[in-house]
């Protein structure tokens, strides 16, 4: 196995080489005439200040982070260094995959525009590719170097110092990236739209850069620190719990007719492995596209998924029970995983989609006004959670069943291994939406935009399958780390504990606060935006389109709000385990973690399908298909309306909500001895 | 302590006698002219009709699970009887409460037409008192009657059965009541205000009567039902739990110096005392309205609550450590549901009235337009839940460190037992709004609508302290039936049970899919509504003046959609701890009532709060309070937006969230030995 340890690391270079291979050949592509390079630029620049601005606040953040970590109590310079680890690769992700990403933009509108759809899918596709595997490569690549160091059971619990590093970068890119992009979407349809009558995109709208840029900050650079954290969170938490496994469970699913000692060193193993061949499927998925972009797009994403997919299960299956020698049992857990997140994504679309009838229903709600389609849309949102829940209750049972809390980590391992490839497709969705708003923005021929809002909707849907892994795995990945953290108490509480079920209230509650807080955040940071865009566009040489707008000031200042305003609801996330703990003791936690997850779920799911569906209403009745409704009618403005209020809901709200629930167990896991040991003080 | 037993159903008869005698001196009233007469009996024929026909659908299904438990193994006819008791005291008191009602409007509009606002206030807080006092009775003589058979602990738990009953009313009666009240308003409020441009209340409004119907349906019977069954099934489960207390629990909390079996069974009995109590001190809050009712409306109203809740506080303190001799903790335990509720109501009465900043801030936003406005509103309703559920956990907390599930169940009576003085001023505020909306439809003198209005503007924000027994009480109910359910297993699970965190995500999901059913079956009942009153409106003798709507049809069709749509979801939450645990066992029935009430909680203040929040809001507007925005404007059409959303919220979904909780672990808690063989068949 000591062989397999360092192909760990090596995978996830080669990973990162296919990946910068991959930027070098797109950064070849032509860019395009001078109007289109200009706001490219733009677009690039904003979107890098926010990263450098961003990380130089996270970088503060991290360094005091990690001075604590040194000093603290039974944690030492393991944890510490781990953490500054995993925060760091999570910020060189993103910032490869930002990089690769605004300039996919541009030469994906100059591709549809000179080279037709084919060209422009593998384009665009490409841009979200490197997001893709930078994230997985760096992710099996970092904890694949600190477990060569500390891979053994003593120095196992060291390397959750790397979870947390990632989750704290994810947490502020999610929730700063998430009030910036919708900040600037909302404000600048308030500007433009509303209230002067001149579409979102059109290059006299003051807010037109900003919103660009923020599709890149939040849907691009913030999922992607997202999806990092999950990734990495599962296979850590996956080897800490085999390595305090019970004997019987080792014996049970471990190597067959090996050891204890051999079947858990192999069981603390098994999850860098699915990572292992989970990159290197991802790496065939995504390669697979130079064959698949003459196909229809929807059909050629679908399949690059589904290679991916269907290689790493393959891989699995041969590799765990022929190489490895361990029991079947593993496999069915992957399996359970992967089947989880896809249905849980078939019925996300069957939500969202206007192709089915929730959404179409809610377009036709549109008719009766305002208030009834957002009744509507409250309605199919909430109703859409019974499903998916449904389905990861009794896959956590099942894989529970199989092997106790270490199936669970396996299944959530089982959605996320092949993260490369549909994280390449959720960065996708965001690049051709951008070559659509260049388009637009550079008045180039309308049948470009028609090639780029074609990829673009392919993308909204296919990515509706990706968040149903990322849902599913951060329920799993959530109930793991709680079991976790519960293998930690010498006693463990019973259901009625008082402590727990009070902790489980106020955690729930906790999760509205959190909504409350992001969703205010981002209302206020548009009106700001709104007020300064009103105020540029008094001006009437820009309403005519004789003098450009002043671009920048709104870029500064959604900014600048996003990061000030990023802050308190990360640090409540961070501190609320911590001094909940210390305080009130560890079974309190307990119930703040299982009551925050029986909350955070349904809402996120709520929150995104609510959202999508609102969105994919307003698209149906612009495409016309309700007559005597069109674009521009009442029923067009009261959908409108609705999208309004579903973008800060599932663009903002629903995706932090996640990385939220996960933040506060790894925060509990990682400093239990810490929190421990100052709740004995108090 | 025998004399005491005889006592209860005893003030429970003097109750009913003085709730009788206000009724019959309020019928003495003079109840206006001919055209009120004549509105008035439509309002109260329909209100009896809809009422009459709920029961015949309640009756068969009363009959059913009567039958069905008559021949359930270990449950036989002594639950059965009192399932029969529970339903049928249930029925009594919302029939004579709106009877009271409905006879109250008039004479309250024909009182401040002639006689001033004390005349009106005395006369509506009477109407409501009615209600307060039958519930209160009511409760009172059924759990005696059922205590002086039942009275013992090899008998309590058939009493179970009582509240069982009650649960079932109160369901169907909240939910077919919300659906009928909101449907009613929102539909004629869209035929009425939106498509004719005519007001509310308006007599050519065909809607307008169905929607006083629906205020009396909903907002008296409706509530009346769920304060009922809160109230008798608190009583019930501290019995139960006193029953099966732990010997060093009774010795900590029970009679100073008595022995175990003189404490315990003083312990089974202190609930009842407590109503006994209650009951005494709210016959003094009711009557000292006579005094009251000619100072300042919200004054009076509030005094009335405080000669109530203290005198009820002070009883207590003297009869149960002086004359039953228990531990001075039971009145702690009293007094930290009483502050509890207290601080709940005033919390509530902060985020949704629009004397402070939150509500003030949901109005301004409605400048910015419809989509600002609902995200405000939105925020406004999370973040309002916080303060109330951390006042929850910490009571919770705290009386359970003075005496466990019982200290849990004796809070929840702090907050219940002056139920008759809270109630009567639930069942006042629709009381006022109905006068209002007569003479409106009358056309008597604006005088008297000014009021009515300032009737009803008091009562909605003294409702606001009620709302907080409401929630408060229902939270520590449950929690106290979890854990009576728990007790009852041989082997408490750990908190890392997989079949309870199953079921806890797959029960927080449950809330979620209820929510979705209400307000999906609330907004399509509303669009049926309206639908026939453009159809009615389209006939221009109508819209003129010159004929009269056919307002029966309205009526007629808004009992038959109700009674048709509540059917589903109250169904739905019997079903669920049966079916779920037949099948999955008791762990997992566990998961589903902890999960439930772990995210309705939350979720029933949210849609209370942010309701409320939008109605004020709109007033606000109405109000002339923002410069320049006032009634007819664009931002005033963006709040009537609002609180249109909001309307469903706060009255159907909010109200029902109680209830579904409550009766999913009351049915868990009755049924426990049939779940069980059930499950061990399977």
């Amino acid at each position: 196995m000591s062989t397999w340890i360092m192909i760990a690391p090596l995978v996830g270079l080669i990973g990162l080489l296919v990946a910068y291979l991959i930027f070098i050949s797109l950064k070849k592509q032509p860019d395009g005439n001078d109007k289109m390079r200009e706001i490219a630029k733009s677009i690039y620049d904003g979107a890098m200040a926010f990263l450098f601005r961003e990380y130089k606040v996270l970088s503060i953040f991290v360094l005091i982070i990690f001075v604590l970590m040194l000093f603290a109590p039974s944690l030492g310079w393991k944890t510490a260094l781990a953490f500054l680890v995993g925060a760091l690769c999570s910020i060189i992700a993103g910032f490869f995959g930002m990089n690769a990403a605004t300039k996919a933009n541009v030469r994906t509108s100059e591709a549809a525009r000179s080279g037709g759809l084919a060209k422009a899918l593998f384009i665009s596709y490409n841009g979200g590719a490197v997001m893709g595997l930078a994230v997985a490569s760096l992710g099996l690549f970092g904890v694949g170097v600190l477990y060569v160091f500390f891979g053994s059971i003593e120095n196992i619990q060291y390397i959750n110092g790397f979870a947390m590093g990632a989750s704290s970068i994810a947490l502020f890119a999610r929730v700063g990236g998430g009030i910036y992009t919708k900040a600037a979407d909302v404000g600048s349809d308030l500007v433009g739209k509303v209230e002067a009558g001149i579409p979102e995109d059109d290059p006299r709208n003051p807010g037109v850069i900003a919103d660009n840029v923020g599709d890149n900050v939040g849907d691009i650079a913030g999922m992607g620190a997202d999806i990092f954290e999950s990734y990495v969170g599962s296979i850590i938490a996956t080897m800490a719990i085999a390595a305090t496994a019970s004997a019987t469970l080792i014996a049970s699913i471990g190597v067959v007719g090996g050891s204890e000692a051999v079947s858990r060193s192999t069981l603390m193993f098994i999850p860098i492995l699915l990572a292992i061949l989970g990159l290197v499927a991802s790496i065939i998925g995504v390669l697979s596209m130079r064959v698949l972009k003459n196909s229809d797009p929807a059909k050629a994403l679908r399949y690059s998924t589904f290679i991916g997919a269907g290689l790493f299960l393959i891989l699995t299956y041969f590799v765990t029970t022929n190489i490895f020698a361990v029991s079947y049992k593993i496999f069915i857990a992957v399996l359970v995983g992967t089947l989880a997140g896809t249905f849980i994504g078939l019925i996300t679309e069957y939500y969202t989609s206007a192709d089915f009838k929730p959404t179409r229903t809610v377009a036709e709600y549109a008719v009766e006004g305002e208030a009834f389609v957002v009744t509507k849309g409250d309605a199919v949102g909430s109703k859409s959670v019974m499903l998916p829940v449904a389905i990861i209750g009794i896959s956590l049972v099942i894989s529970a069943s199989i092997g106790g809390t270490y199936g669970i980590a396996i299944a959530a391992l089982g959605m996320l291994s092949f993260v490369g490839t549909t994280v390449s497709i959720d960065a996708f969705g965001p690049i051709a939406d951008n070559a659509g708003g260049l388009a637009e923005s550079c008045h180039l021929d309308p049948e470009v935009r028609k090639i780029t809002d074609k990829l673009d909707s392919v993308g909204n849907t296919t990515a509706a399958v990706g968040k149903g892994f990322a849902i599913g795995s951060a329920a799993f990945a959530t109930v793991s780390l709680i079991c976790a953290y519960v293998s930690n108490l010498k006693v463990v509480p019973t259901i009625d504990s008082f402590m727990v079920i009070a902790g489980c209230i106020i955690g729930g509650a906790l999760i509205e606060f959190f909504c409350a807080l992001l969703t205010d955040n981002t209302i206020a940071s548009a009106k700001e935006l709104a007020d300064v865009g009103d105020r540029q566009l008094s001006d009437p040489a820009i309403l005519a389109g004789e003098k450009d707008p002043d671009y920048n000031e709104l870029v500064a200042l959604a900014t600048k709000t996003a990061l000030k305003r990023m802050l308190l609801p990360s640090v409540i996330a961070l501190a609320v385990p911590f001094v909940g703990g210390a305080i009130l003791g560890p079974e309190f936690v307990i119930g703040i973690l299982l009551g925050a997850t029986v909350v955070a779920i349904p809402r996120a799911i709520f929150m995104g399908n609510s959202g999508g569906s609102f969105d994919n209403a307003k698209k149906y009745i612009e495409s016309g298909a309700i007559e005597g409704h069109g674009k521009g009618s009442a029923a067009h403005k009261a959908a409108v309306t609705g999208d309004t209020i579903g973008d800060t809901r599932k663009d903002v709200v629903g995706v932090a909500l996640d990385i939220f629930i996960k933040m506060m167990s790894t925060v509990a896991t990682t400093l239990f001895v810490v929190i421990t040991a100052l709740y004995s003080l108090i």
